[in-house]
């Protein structure tokens, strides 16, 4: 069998670092959600880009399936191996290369997580904002172009990568982008690559743009009547110009479950969460706008945690959530939705989601990164009940389907992976079969990653 | 002749909107810059994203190249019709199709220039911050990957195109990206398209992100006895997290040709200009955290232009440079640079240049968006000297050579064209025949712009 072959050959490369015990074939076998386990055949531990380059070239050789893995912690099953091969595990391309305090950036190896990088510059002034709630990879937050909270003030992984090292399907290592701020000679090859889900290659090296740790932080929280009245005060403090560092926004049923969990007390109504960058002036002028706005809308409960201590609490609070959420059902698990809108539809999608819920009677509390428009429901559902499972899908379905007559996109930032592939074509029209006609032009075996992201057959 | 034919067929479709006029010829074979006259066989005035598609299949059938045409104000001969063919002009496509005030979008025809666009948004708060000088079309800048001199905060095409519709080789119409902020659902063919120089398609259609005006603007001028002190200056500025909207180096020779043009008397040393958007507060606070760190490094003659007509002046001022300095010698014409380096190396890049230009005895007065490490070096040359030429090419060719050894790119913001299209592979290296690959998946004739930013044979 050639991927028996390939294995054999790569053994002889890395040795024990490829290794085809069923505990491990299990480990990378699973996702984070409600995906059947769909193990390798093997996973190799490469040291180096040159490794990568003489596995990827032997898969070649044997038409052996490759797939990526950072920290497993993708939502959308996109490390899965779906045609079997072999799982390149970077945790061991875990170094930090360099650091530019001048240039404000960092080159960095696919293993590094992203909180591993922030402790690293702990001590220069400069950090790296992008924060997915997972300490995911960076590799992997680029491959599958991840955001999370911060993007509404510091972008996406999208704009925060500024070059990559790249292992081709054919094995050959190619670099895309420069240190450069910006750059316009020819097609930007690293946009291709970032959110690319490892169909088009693997990186191996990552360039990122670091920024200047705040001077100042203030963060708050306060509560709505309604979602709409939520929603209203984020386009406002938006419109109006306040550069809010985070922005979410959480429902009853989220601040409920999070006060089940945490033993909090907050009052169970739709909040916001907001926190500020900047100098300690610019930081007070900001707050003082936003609250505001917030009175505008009638809000209420408002609590500042300017200290570091409060301000951690209620972070740790939103990032909990989720776990909250599933705890409050136990045995359940989460189809964790995703959508993005336009924000003047956000009131409208997060309303007419809350009316499927209890229309279908299921549980899927809702926070989101409203300053972006995006939102996940966290629907909640029995793995052994397949009928429980059918009705959650239905659910995400008419999600899906809403956002896209709204303006919008199937995936914010957690991808496409297997979840949400039924979708692109309807997303992208005649736009998907350009993403096959590059995938086959860059992958013509179809050995990377293969039944991901692009139409069957190519 | 298959162009015959061609021109035959679009004539019956769009009438006199087809033209062959010799003027027209001539307008349309020209560029900015000292490329050789090269002009198309005949130009399109279509005035719909459907008569394009209709033309590029009609192109296709007869295997006759098409060139897309904004305002013609690109300077490295983007729309140069080195084969011939059709060049399709979108000056009729310049209508503004919705602003959507809350989401902060616009969606615009590509013969929208950036001036029509704000204007059109004066009375709404929100604005376009790209601003590459010219008042160029909106689809020429995003086909160049532009930016200019608020790049530092606002960023480039590259992060304020969030979604396209485009006419392929084949004349198929897609679209990509949706109006949400972010997405992560597959590839990223709206960063593809962006910088493609038409190569891969003509884009019929933008979406483009809005910002909000700013509550309060101010801007100032000031002097350095070094190039070294000024860009100290500016990585200070960055690395303390002042957000510039602006900052701007002129370096001496330019401040005279100024001072010539203008009858203004500035000191004839390097200069920083800025600006800052914000609060009022915020501004203010900017301004005064700005002027330490330019009396850090003994900065001087601090001027302010708090009132608009002042900073019109100011601004005026630096975009009448380039057309100051060709006034410096009358009769010449310029090659002009573009290289863009990590900060941290602009002073050294910039000192070198001005050895170099000393050495040859070439006016060569430097300016450029130090906030992003980008510079130009205006190179004056009689067009009738073949001898001067060669010099201003080789001084550029030493500058381009330069960016790469320092980690930089060979164009910041003007793109390949024929300029640069033979230091493509010198930057890329086999990233370059990975473009290749891109283009011949997408336009296998070779019909969309040929004989730029590919490998030749692509």
């Amino acid at each position: 069998m050639s991927i028996q072959d390939a294995i054999a050959e790569i053994t002889l490369i890395l040795g024990q670092r490829l290794t085809t015990s069923k505990s491990d074939l299990d480990l990378h076998g699973r996702s984070e959600t409600y995906f059947a386990a769909c193990p390798p055949d093997a996973i190799a531990y490469p040291d180096s880009t040159d490794e990568v380059s003489q596995i990827v070239k032997i898969c070649a050789a044997h038409n052996c399936p490759v797939i990526g893995w950072g920290t497993g912690t993708s939502l959308e099953g996109q490390s899965l191996a779906v045609h079997g091969g072999i799982c390149v595990d970077f945790s061991r391309m875990n170094r930090i290369i360099a650091v530019h305090h001048a240039d404000m950036d960092a080159i960095v190896q696919p293993g590094v997580t992203r909180e591993a990088l922030n402790l690293d510059l702990r001590a220069t002034g400069l950090f790296f904002p992008v924060d997915p709630g997972a300490n995911a990879s960076l590799g992997g937050m680029a491959s599958t172009r991840a955001s999370g909270t911060t993007a509404v003030r510091y972008g996406t992984m999208r704009g925060n990568v500024i070059g990559l090292t790249v292992v081709l399907a054919s094995g050959e290592i190619i670099h895309t982008g420069t240190r450069a701020r910006k750059s316009s000679a020819g097609y930007d090859l690293t946009s291709l690559f970032v959110g690319a889900e490892g169909t088009l290659g693997l990186i191996c090296e990552l360039t990122l743009r670091l920024h200047g740790q705040p001077e100042s932080t203030t963060a708050a929280i306060c509560a709505f009547d309604t979602i709409d009245a939520a929603v209203a005060c984020v386009i406002d403090t938006i419109q109006i110009g306040i550069p809010m560092a985070r922005i979410e926004f959480v429902d009853a049923a989220t601040v409920a479950a999070v006060n089940a969990y945490s033993g909090s007390d907050m009052s169970e109504r739709p909040h916001l969460m907001v926190e500020f960058h900047g100098s300690e002036t610019a930081v007070a002028e900001q707050a003082e706008n936003f609250g505001e706005i917030v009175t505008d809308h009638e809000g209420h409960g408002f609590e500042w945690a300017a200290n570091s201590e409060d301000r951690t609490a209620l972070w740790a609070m939103r990032h909990s959530a989720y776990w909250a959420i599933l705890a409050a059902r136990p045995g359940t698990t989460a189809l964790v939705t995703d959508i993005c809108v336009p924000i003047s539809r956000l009131a409208d999608a997060v309303n007419a989601v809350r009316a499927d819920l209890a229309d279908a009677g299921v549980a899927g509390p809702i926070l989101g990164h409203v300053g972006d428009g995006n939102f996940h429901s966290i629907l909640l559902f029995d793995p052994d009940n397949a009928q429980e499972l059918e009705t959650v899908k239905d659910l995400s379905n008419r999600m899906v389907e809403r956002a896209l007559e709204m303006g919008g996109t199937v995936s914010g930032e957690h991808g496409i992976g297997l979840g949400k592939l039924g979708y692109m074509e309807r997303e992208h029209g005649g736009a998907w079969a350009v993403m096959g006609a590059l995938k086959t032009a860059l992958d013509p075996q179809n050995i990377m990653n293969p039944g991901k992201l692009v139409p069957p057959g190519n």
